[in-house]
C-alpha cells in the first residue's frame, strides 16, 4: 500500500468524481476516491424513481463495479465514507470515523443539496429530491396520500389529501408535476372506490414569471401549453411564504397587485432551491475561499482555489466561470459541465505534475433538454457555428429518450429502463408502486 | 357505500388473503381488505432483495393493481391500514387511526413475525427476513461490511467484518448463506483492493442435526454437500446461546461433549424462528381461542375459531391441521399452505351464507423445494400415487427457477427477474446492489 506516486485525493463520485477519476487512473499517480454512498447516481432520471417509474438499482451503478477496469490498474482506492473535515494548510482530510487521509492533490466534488433559502422548518413538510432516500421518501409520501384520501371521511381533509403541490418549475419540478398529473389520470384511475384518482389536482408554482427559465422563452411557452393539457395547473410570479403540515400559502404578483394564496394539500415537493454541500463551508474555512450565495465555493479561472493550486472544487459545489472566447460566464449547475470540470481538474492535476501551467476551464454548452410527461418534451441544441436548433413535442420527447438511455451507466441498466419505460408507455402501469415502509414511520 | 350484502373482512395481503379476496370477489358479498402495507409481497424470493439479486419492485405487487380485475366488480374496497383491535364480541374491528369496521364475517391472515425465543435483544444484532425493510436493511449490513472491511486498519475487527453467520438452515438460511458466499467468491471479487473478498467467511448455524430439516435426509445431505463445496461452513447441533454487537455465542453438541463457539461477526442474519403476527395474541384475547408455543392462533377443523364460526385465521398465523386421510395433520408454514387456507375460507364464508355446513380443510402437499446458490437445487415432489419424486443439482435449480417465476406475480415482474436472473447467472453481477441510506443510519 506504501507507494511514492502522488497521492491524489477525490471527494464524491458523481458526474464530476467519476470523470476526474477516470482520467487519473491513467496517470502516474496513486488515487483515493471518497464518496458517502455505495454508488454513482444517475440524477436526471430520480425524479422516476420517486414517482414509481423506475426502481432504485435502475438508475444507480455500484462504484466499485463502474470502475472496476479502472481497478485493475493498481492505482485506485475507494472508501465508502463521510469526509468531515478538510485541512487546506497541512493538506488533509477527516473522515467520518476519526481516520485522515493526507494528500498532494484533491479535487473536491461533493455536489449540491437542497436550499430552503433560510426556512429549513419547511424541510419536513416539503422534501427535495437530491438522494434515493429523498426518492423513496417522495415516492411513499405520493403514493400513501392516494391511500390516505381512500380512509379519509372528512371531504376538506381528503381534498387535501389529493392535492399535490410542487414547487419550483425547473426540469425537476415540471418533471414531477407533468407525471404526477400521468398517476392520478390513468395509472391509478380504476384503483379506488370511494375516490376518483382523476379528480387529484397538480400545482405547480414557480416564483418567477416562466417555467422551463433556463430554456429559450419559446420552449417555455410549449412546456407550459403541454402542462396546461395535461391538467397541471401552473402558478407563476407566485411565491412561497409559508409551508406546514396541511399546505402551502403563496403571494402571488398580478400586474400591480398581490393577492395571498393558500393551497391545502398534504404532499407538497420541494424543486426550488439548491445550495452548495455543506462540505464547502468548511472548506472555505480553511482555505480562505469565498462562498456565493448559494454556498458554492468560488473558484479560479483553472477550478483551482486562490492560494492553493492544488486543491480543485468542481460540479455543483463550484460556483465556476466558464473562460472562451469573450466574457467569462457562469457555469450551469448540470450534468455535462459537471463532467467536463472532472475531465479539466484531472488534466491540470497531470499538467502541474509535468511542471505545466494549468488550463483554463471552459465549457462547452451541447444544449438542454427537459421531459413534460408521456410523449412531450422541450429541446434547446447548439449547434455550432449555425446557432441552434429548438423543437418540442413527440420527436422532443423521443430525442430525450434515447439521450438519457444512450447516458445512463452501463448496458445492464439502459436494457431494464428501456424496458421499464417500453411497458409503462403500453400500460401506464408504473412498476416500482411500492413503499417499503408503513407510512406511519415517513410522516413523523 | 351502504350496501345490504354481508360484509366481509379481510386482514393482510399475503398468499392467504390474497387468495380469500379472489375467490369471495365472485360472490354476493361485500368485501374489505387490509393490510399494512401497499404491496402483495412474493416472500420466497425475498433473499434475493436481501442480497442485492433483485430489486424490491420485482418481487412486489402494488394490491391495488393486482386486484383490479375484482375492484371492477364493485364489492371491494382496498384500505392501508393498521388493524390495531379485534373484538370477536361485537364483530367490529379499529384501525390505526381509530377508525371502527363492523363485519358479519372475518378473515384474519396476518402472517407471521420473527421469533427469537425470548431474546429480544438479539434482533438489533440479528436482523431477521419477513418484509421489504428487513431486506433492505440486510443488503445494507452485508455490502456494507465489506465497505467497513476496506476501510479497517485493526486486522481482527476486519476478520469480524469479513464474517457472515446465518442463523438457521431452514430454506431461508440455506439460500442466505449460499448466495452470501456467491457474492464474496464471485461478484465482489475484484473490486476491493485492501481485502481479497473471497477470504470471507460465511457460517450457517443450525440447532438440529441437519440442515433443511423438513426434507427427506437424502436431500438435507445433497444441500449440505453442495453448501460445503461452495465454501459455506456448516455447523450442525449448533445452539445459539448469545448474540451481540461483535458476534455469536454458541453451545456445539458434540457427542457427549458439549464446547462453546465463539464466532465473532459484525453481520449476523436470522433465518431461525417464526411466530405469528402480534395481532393473533390480540385476537385470541378477545374470542377466548388458544395459541400454541409460537403464537400462533389454533383453529378448528373448518379454520374458524371455537364458538366464532363466523372468524377465521389463515396462513403463517394459524395453527391448523390438514383433515385427510387417516389422523390430521399440522399444516406446514407455506406459501402453497397459505393459498389453500384462503380459498377453504372464502368457500366456508360462502357455504355459511347459503345456510350449509362448513368444510373441513385439507392440505394438498405437492412437495417443496430450495435454491442451494447457482446451478444447485433439492426437489421433493409428491407424486400421489405413486409416491415422491427426488432430485437435486442442476436439473432441480432449473425446476426451481422455472417454478418461481411461474407463480411470481403479474407478468411484468416475471419478465423483468427472468432478465434480471439471465444477466446475473453470466456476470455473476447482481443488479441491486444499492445501499439508499448511508450505512451510520442503519447500525444505530
Amino acid at each position: 500500500m506504501t507507494s511514492t506516486l502522488p497521492r491524489v485525493l477525490v471527494i464524491g463520485c458523481g458526474f464530476g468524481g467519476l470523470e476526474a477519476v477516470r482520467v487519473l487512473s491513467k496517470a502516474p499517480v496513486e488515487i483515493t476516491l471518497i464518496d458517502r454512498t455505495n454508488h454513482h447516481l444517475f440524477q436526471p432520471l430520480l425524479y422516476q424513481v420517486a414517482t414509481a417509474g423506475l426502481s432504485a438499482p435502475a438508475i444507480s451503478a455500484p462504484i466499485r463495479h463502474t470502475l472496476r477496469a479502472q481497478m485493475r490498474r493498481g492505482n485506485l482506492t475507494i472508501l465508502q465514507a463521510e469526509v468531515t473535515q478538510i485541512d487546506a494548510g497541512t493538506n488533509r482530510v477527516t473522515l467520518d470515523d476519526g481516520a485522515s487521509l493526507v494528500f498532494e492533490h484533491l479535487i473536491v466534488a461533493a455536489g449540491a443539496t437542497h436550499s430552503y433559502f433560510g426556512n429549513d422548518a419547511w424541510a419536513r413538510f416539503a422534501p427535495g429530491l437530491k438522494t434515493l432516500a429523498d426518492a423513496f421518501d417522495i415516492r411513499a409520501r405520493v403514493i400513501g396520500a392516494f391511500e390516505s384520501a381512500e380512509r379519509c371521511e372528512v371531504a376538506a381533509e381528503r381534498e387535501a389529501w389529493m392535492t399535490f403541490v410542487i414547487i419550483g418549475a425547473g426540469p425537476t419540478g415540471v418533471e414531477m408535476a407533468a407525471t404526477m398529473s400521468e398517476i392520478a389520470q390513468h395509472t391509478l384511475k380504476d384503483e379506488f372506490r370511494r375516490i376518483d384518482t382523476r379528480q387529484a389536482r397538480v400545482v405547480l408554482i414557480e416564483g418567477s414569471d416562466r417555467v422551463l427559465g433556463s430554456f429559450p422563452p419559446g420552449l417555455s411557452q410549449r412546456a407550459r401549453e403541454q402542462l396546461a393539457r395535461i391538467g397541471v395547473d401552473v402558478r407563476t410570479r407566485c411565491k412561497v411564504t409559508r409551508i406546514d403540515a396541511d399546505g402551502v400559502t403563496c403571494e402571488v404578483q398580478d400586474a400591480a397587485l398581490t393577492t395571498t394564496l393558500r393551497l391545502p394539500s398534504k404532499t407538497v415537493i420541494w424543486a426550488a432551491g439548491v445550495a452548495g454541500a455543506p462540505l464547502g463551508r468548511a472548506l472555505a474555512a480553511s482555505s480562505g475561499a469565498g462562498l456565493d450565495r448559494a454556498g458554492r465555493v468560488i473558484v479560479q479561472a483553472d477550478l483551482s482555489l486562490a492560494g492553493h493550486p492544488h486543491i480543485a472544487v468542481i460540479g455543483d459545489l463550484a460556483c465556476a466561470k466558464s473562460h472562451g472566447r469573450g466574457e467569462p460566464r457562469p457555469v450551469p449547475g448540470v450534468s455535462p459541465a459537471a463532467k467536463q470540470m472532472g475531465r479539466c481538474a484531472a488534466a491540470n492535476v497531470q499538467r502541474r505534475l509535468r511542471g505545466k501551467r494549468t488550463k483554463a476551464f471552459r465549457y462547452i454548452d451541447y444544449g438542454s433538454l427537459a421531459s413534460v410527461g408521456r410523449k412531450a418534451a422541450v429541446v434547446d441544441l447548439a449547434v455550432p457555428p449555425f446557432g441552434a436548433l429548438r423543437f418540442s413535442g413527440l420527436l422532443a420527447w423521443l430525442f430525450w429518450l434515447f439521450a438519457h438511455i444512450y447516458f445512463l451507466i452501463g448496458f445492464r441498466n439502459r436494457l431494464v429502463v428501456m424496458i421499464e419505460w417500453a411497458w409503462a408507455y403500453f400500460t401506464f402501469e408504473r412498476s416500482a408502486r411500492v413503499v417499503a415502509q408503513p407510512p406511519a414511520t415517513i410522516h413523523t
